[in-house]
């Protein structure tokens, strides 16, 4: 099986040849973190329904879950009105997104009475449980 | 009022100086549109708990809902684990953030089986009537 090429065209690719990409939790809604693809890694998740980013601090395709085990199954991918943003919906093994072990990664709010940052959802799972060496 | 520089200073600004921001509906959880802020974008958006995002496009600070009326208040900020990417709940004005005259702008969704892309959102206003002249 291969992705048509019109389909990855179809994305207003940047300067770096990647596009941000959001994906959130097909079932409660939570927006679970951003990432980014390259084409390689558009067509790798439209081929195996499954989210594949690109990592820029690894300079290499991101296989999410591949060491956490957390990986994302895509129901639905979605592109913006100016092609150059997608969403995923998924469903998230473990129900933890965020390498932090939490069900997502936006877990800092802002506190206007404090004015400062503070935590807001729990760890579920120690880390050092997720990241065996 | 003004904002501590510690809120900020925080967030991990990219070398252009801008953070990616994402926008979603608080009460639907619909993501409504992705767009940048610089610092002072993010100091208005917590001053007037109003969404204030910086155009790339126009090089200034675009107070969303500026010319359509589909303002954006803003219930929560939430920040990444890595504090480079920024997560508005807000209530969407209108129930249009596109300027398309649609809720949102990630109204294309990918066919599997047509392997094409396909609309799957309808306009709920004409956007001639959006953006009046």
């Amino acid at each position: 099986m291969s992705v048509m090429s019109n389909v990855v065209n179809r994305i207003a690719w940047d300067e770096k040849g990647l596009v941000p990409v959001i994906a959130q939790d097909a079932n409660s809604g939570n927006v679970l973190m951003f990432a980014w693809m390259n084409r390689e890694a558009l067509e790798q998740t439209l081929i195996l329904k499954r989210a594949v980013y690109f990592s820029r601090s690894r300079n290499r395709l991101w296989f999410k879950g591949e060491e956490s085990g957390h990986v994302q199954h895509v129901k639905a991918v979605r592109m913006d009105c100016d092609q150059d943003v997608l969403l995923l919906l998924v469903e998230q093994v473990g129900g933890i997104a965020c390498h932090t072990g939490r069900n997502n990664c936006f877990f800092e709010e802002y506190d206007w009475d404090k004015q400062d940052w503070h935590v807001v959802a729990p760890v579920l799972k120690n880390p050092d449980d997720i990241y065996k060496s």
